[in-house]
């Protein structure tokens, strides 16, 4: 917790000496440095300030050694690959020894971790706690099963559903844990809507029975229609995520229409209000607790900042500042990869009278100066031009560049495009189609060649020309299945996956056409933009689906097998379990659909979350178990589509919402300024337009910034942009909001009162 | 247009002179009453100025005629009822006569309003001119279906789908109109992703086309699957709608399970994100053009008071004030039926200091005052109390109302409904269980009567007691059921709809549960609560499902008709058409699902609200007329599902989001605050909690409100609340956020700064 570190770490603000010494500890640059680099990635880790702790802490937050965590995370995740029930079978030494192996390396991180952060801190997280407990629970689990193999009995790997834990509980699945987080704050609210909708359903279920259950109704496959309380209120349940509709209606609307009106209420009530209510209540809560938890963090950065400053200021004058060689070493260890004239930058936005010290306001805005993407643009002249300008400034030349940067050639080409789709929908056996194939793909790549002699290379295949670098992807790719698909062809040998690439490639090169419509344009940057916040939900998906495939494949491995309905076996049409015999789920072909190694539990548990006919698939799991499998399926349904669905779209809602409101933050319209202020701009749109650079040159080390007062003359002929904003997470943008409620001036707000300030303060240990 | 009418009507406010007139023209009075009843119901109707035009005006506001319009509204929708084809078949010439009546009714309203309102703005409206072609379409397409039907040719009633434009267009659906542009508004920022969307799934086909075409494979059906591009784009748009997976999943993944990650990457992009992303726009939209209109609404009706106030002030001392005498005549012109207590309160709200007189700020506020129910609580002795003191205040008599006002009470009572449940469960043909039943019903009764004798019965049953209501009424009902059930069934005689409304009304009594569980009763308040804005909502989907309906039934009537399978027909399996055999929608006895009436029709429309298997309800009218019949039901998909459902999702969040964030409104504070200060308060808790009222009586007419001295006694003895939030719409709720925003004193905006302050200039006219 930040709170001991700092209580920890405040004698080292030095008393402030107008006098300054000759040369900073190094130990105190990085524990500046340490708490830079925390505000500026929002880790909120407490950590020692011995001066070794803070090396370690360095250490520790080392991409080799995050990135190696997450390694082993993903390899303990995939064994279940390889474990029995497998895609590819490995004897269990094998799976095993790899098993202990990453919990060594977990073991190793948690030591790490209890190195850096003072014990008590350690001892009061309920993640470490988590970690270690399942690290135990797992080897006991692995003795167990191990021993209980030796003798040839086959134990349950039940510790194996625990393993997402280590994906949360590591301090790098911040944004994870907060989901989590909001998902366990919703749970009261949605309890007791929850329970009303059980209520409800009850009260319908009943009225069902008394309606229906008399009348000796029978359903499309010929049972007994609502005759059982049990089986209503299954059937009703169903019937809210409206997979059976309108069939469960059918037999008593043939009765008479005026039943269909139970039906309908029954809809309204409990599907459209109800699940709106479900969706109302998660997303107020989501954007209630995402505000404090973002309000938090914001402070957290704010007291981060202030602490640095606090150890690096001198008095100057009347107030406090940090020397401009303190600072410049501080942003080298604090960013080591960062390139000197971007560095230059940087410090002309911080020390804006050139004073030669940076002030506390400014020196607090580092964190979020760090996190902007500023791209160093030289312009350079096209390799050509200095080969042999004669050439490639003659008319012919300059008229052909001319063509490509008219827009009529971008049409030509979608004209061109659309002609190829066309040519794909028809049957290309016949080989006039597949020449014509050979054709568009040249055309394709004169098109590249073209773009490539009227615009400088290096910037059209600049780091964020994600179109240029798409386009140009797609046509290799594709240059090459083709070419290696008839290499084959020519040798007689058919082979469908190198055929089934050539076919997705070729149609994906369709895709160019969203890139000349600037509408289509603008909704992929955005779906783009909230990309990277969507895989942090993917990783909560992964979670729940990782926990809930293991317990299936537990269960119901080997219940259901797939065998080829060529071979005409009876065993076939029953999935080889005759208790499916004349069941939904075997008429339907549903086989495949099993739970016998981790890929096709994974489908399986999609097609659930899709919703669709998931009552024929919990009917045929239930018959070849106990009609209590139906929990199972009941329980899915509930965590995955009423919760993490709905969190999905609320997160969804909130990021357009934000990404609307908030187009650029006022620490970037800041460097924006002075980039203008200083006439080194280039306009985004001059930029990306179409993906069409002119003549620029994406370029990181410009030039050798010597202290000294060329400064200006060392920025001529360099121009900056600030990167797209595709790069910025919701994160980011949230804290935008709450930043302008800081006080930036004078008075820090004290740990205390940032804590009592936060409305969880119960929690606020686990906000890390 | 308001503008027209202040140009017209400015030459009103009279000089101001300081002497005031012995008394006010009868004619001005009406027109500031005009102005303030248009400002209290949010109407923006321009009207003359002209005498004669504010009486007919006043005319036309009268709930008499709304009542009449609506009511011939209802006529003319209900007409397709009795038409061909019909539910209760009429002649031609009945059902033609009705319609003729009731477009004379429309016409008539038209002229009123032609006459009220200035020429000029009368034809720039549009909703009068769509009115007009209404007509004029509707009589024309009358005489040609007559014409031929004389020769026995049958016509297409085609007119009658326009039907719903008289309920959108007369002044009072406001709400409708305003949902309805709302959706046109947001449609060209949803046609490009729809446009995206469908070039996502044209690439997709096109995949799907060249990866599945050639395998040779089948579906569950044998049919060949995914071999010609146009039933591929349908099966793919059936599958964001999920209503065919996994179905449409399955051939290709028992061939190789690596095609599975094809549809799931499908489901992905155009299920759950492409969909959202609907949800985001349409969300996004429609709070954006909701908070342009409501602040337009806002600004109107300052504009409207302001007018008002200018008809009516007088100058005292440096001030404009209204004094006291003409505020009063004001007030019971626009409402008639106020209380003479309740108008006391208001002149003590707005004439703060007791001068005499209203002030400008304090005149502004009339309107919302108004729109503020506050009901006048008189204490009240129990009946019985004054009838015979003595025994009710035995010592028996007040050990049981003791009793019955105890939690314990409930709790009781909260058991022996659940015991209840159990019993209804259970088979009530035990001649045990059926007389357990004649005991609930009287332990029932019993309560009610205990409850009447321990609370003052006309409080019991004040206005606002909902549940109390609700309660007996379910008892009586069930007890009048009951009896007639059983002397019917003495008569042996078993009547199964007296039968079916006895079990209905005997489960519903179950529901008295959520009375007694605080959060059930919050939650479902708070449904209540946004009830009126969801009936504005049933509005809008009776619109389009009527038109939808009438086009269905014009194409699809007679193609498929239900007959009992009970016969044993062959025609009874195929609903009666040979082109059916074999097809999902026979096997699926889906038959009833027809266009043949009305009844059925909306019925068939609400299935495919629901979406689940609506590909094979469009497959079985595909193949009873043309393929071409698909586009129908992809078309309502696109509007109803796609469309109002995301809006009604907007609509359910953002009206939980203002019901959250707005508990009650300045006004309402102010209010609540000057009945403290009178100290003629009662809390909301006292009252409402748990339907328990202690010997109050609503009163409506408490004293009479001679104009004194006395009015400190005549507030004597008589108590007030503000009656609870249930009244508001979401109307009220938004329109005070915005209310801050408009400065109260002072300089009041110009019509042209409110008109350059709305951003909808040119569809201004429309906002009425």
């Amino acid at each position: 917790m930040p709170g001991n570190s700092r209580a920890a770490g405040t004698h080292h603000s030095r008393p402030s000496s107008s006098e300054e010494p000759p040369d900073l500890e190094d130990q105190e640059l990085l524990l500046a440095a340490a708490y830079v680099s925390d505000a500026q990635y929002n880790r909120n880790v407490p950590f020692e300030t011995s001066p070794q702790a803070i090396r370690l802490y360095h250490f520790y937050n080392h991409w080799t050694m995050r990135a190696a965590t997450y390694f082993f995370i993903w390899v303990n995740l995939a064994l279940a690959l390889f474990e029995e029930p497998a895609v590819f079978p490995l004897p269990f030494l094998v799976t095993s020894i790899a098993e202990v192996l990453c919990l060594t390396a977990f073991f190793g991180r948690l030591v790490h971790f209890a190195k850096v952060t003072p014990q008590k801190v350690f001892w009061k997280d309920t993640k470490n706690i988590c970690v270690m407990v399942t690290i135990v629970l797992t080897l006991i689990d692995l003795v167990i099963y191990g021993s209980l193999e030796a003798v040839n009995i086959r134990g349950v790997r039940w510790s194996r559903a625990l393993r997402p834990v280590f994906l949360i509980n590591f301090p790098e699945s911040r944004q994870i844990r907060r989901t989590f987080r909001s998902i366990r704050n919703t749970l009261p609210d949605i309890l007791y809507v929850f329970l009303l909708f059980l209520f409800s359903m009850m009260i319908f279920s009943l009225m069902a029975l008394k309606l229906f259950g008399d009348r000796d109704l029978r359903t499309v496959e010929g049972s007994p229609y609502f005759t059982n309380i049990l089986d209503i209120a299954f059937e009703l349940y169903v019937l809210v995520t409206t997979a059976n509709s309108p069939d469960v209606m059918m037999p008593a609307y043939e009765l008479n229409w005026w039943y269909s009106l139970y039906f309908i209420t029954y809809i309204i009530i409990n599907t459209y209000i109800f699940m709106s209510v479900f969706l109302a209540v998660i997303y107020n809560n989501y954007r209630k607790h995402l505000k404090n938890e973002i309000h938090t963090l914001a402070y957290l950065k704010h007291h981060k900042m202030t602490e640095a400053f606090n150890i690096l200021k001198v008095k100057v004058g009347t107030e406090f500042v940090v020397k401009e060689a303190r600072w410049r070493r501080l942003v080298k260890v604090v960013a080591p990869d960062v390139s000197s004239s971007h560095l230059e930058l940087l410090l002309r936005i911080s020390d804006e009278g050139q004073k030669g010290h940076v002030d506390k306001v400014n020196f607090l805005r580092l964190a979020d100066l760090l996190n902007i993407r500023v791209v160093a643009i030289n312009i350079k002249k096209h390799p050509l031009e200095t080969w042999m300008p004669r050439v490639y400034q003659s008319s012919t030349s300059l008229l052909v560049q001319k063509m490509v940067q008219h827009r009529i050639f971008v049409w030509v080409y979608d004209v061109i495009i659309l002609i190829n789709a066309i040519f794909i929908a028809l049957d290309e056996k016949d080989s006039l189609i597949s020449y014509a194939e050979w054709l568009f793909l040249s055309l394709y790549i004169i098109e590249i060649l073209l773009k490539l002699y009227t615009y400088e290379p290096s910037a059209y295949f600049g780091r964020k020309q994600f179109w240029n670098w798409f386009d140009t992807l797609i046509i290799i790719a594709a240059l090459l299945a083709t070419v290696a698909n008839t290499t084959i062809q020519a040798r007689k040998y058919n082979s469908q996956q190198v055929l089934d690439i050539v076919l997705i490639l070729r149609i994906l090169r369709l895709l160019r056409v969203i890139v000349s419509i600037q509408r289509f344009r603008v909704i992929v940057t955005t779906l783009i933009n909230i990309g990277p916040t969507m895989l942090t939900f993917g990783g909560l998906v992964l979670v729940v689906y990782y926990a809930f495939a293991i317990i299936g494949m537990e269960v119901f491995h080997g219940k259901i097998h797939f065998l080829d309905p060529g071979s005409g076996s009876p065993d076939a049409l029953v999935c080889g379990n005759p208790a499916l015999k004349d069941s939904a789920f075997a008429q339907g072909r549903y086989c495949k659909n099993n739970f016998n190694d981790l890929a096709s539990s994974l489908i399986l548990l999609t097609e659930l979350t899709v919703v669709n006919q998931w009552h024929i698939l919990a009917d045929g799991f239930a018959l070849v178990t106990h009609q209590a499998a139906k929990l199972y399926f009941i329980g899915f349904h509930v965590v995955v589509v009423i919760l993490i669905v709905n969190i999905f779209i609320a997160f969804i809602l909130e990021a357009f919402f934000v990404a609307y409101s908030l187009e650029k933050s006022e620490v970037e319209t800041a460097i924006e300024k002075k980039i203008q202020e200083l006439g080194v701009g280039v306009q985004e749109e001059e930029v990306q337009n179409g993906g069409l650079i002119d003549n620029m040159d994406a370029k990181d080390s410009g030039f050798s910034a010597d202290e000294g007062d060329n400064k200006k003359k060392d920025l001529k002929g360099l121009y900056f942009r600030i990167a797209s904003k595709k790069y910025k997470t919701v994160d980011t943008l949230l804290q935008q909001m709450f930043e302008s409620e800081i006080a930036p001036e004078g008075k820090d707000p004290s740990l205390k009162e940032i804590l009592s300030f936060s409305p969880k303060k119960v929690n606020f240990d686990n906000s890390a």
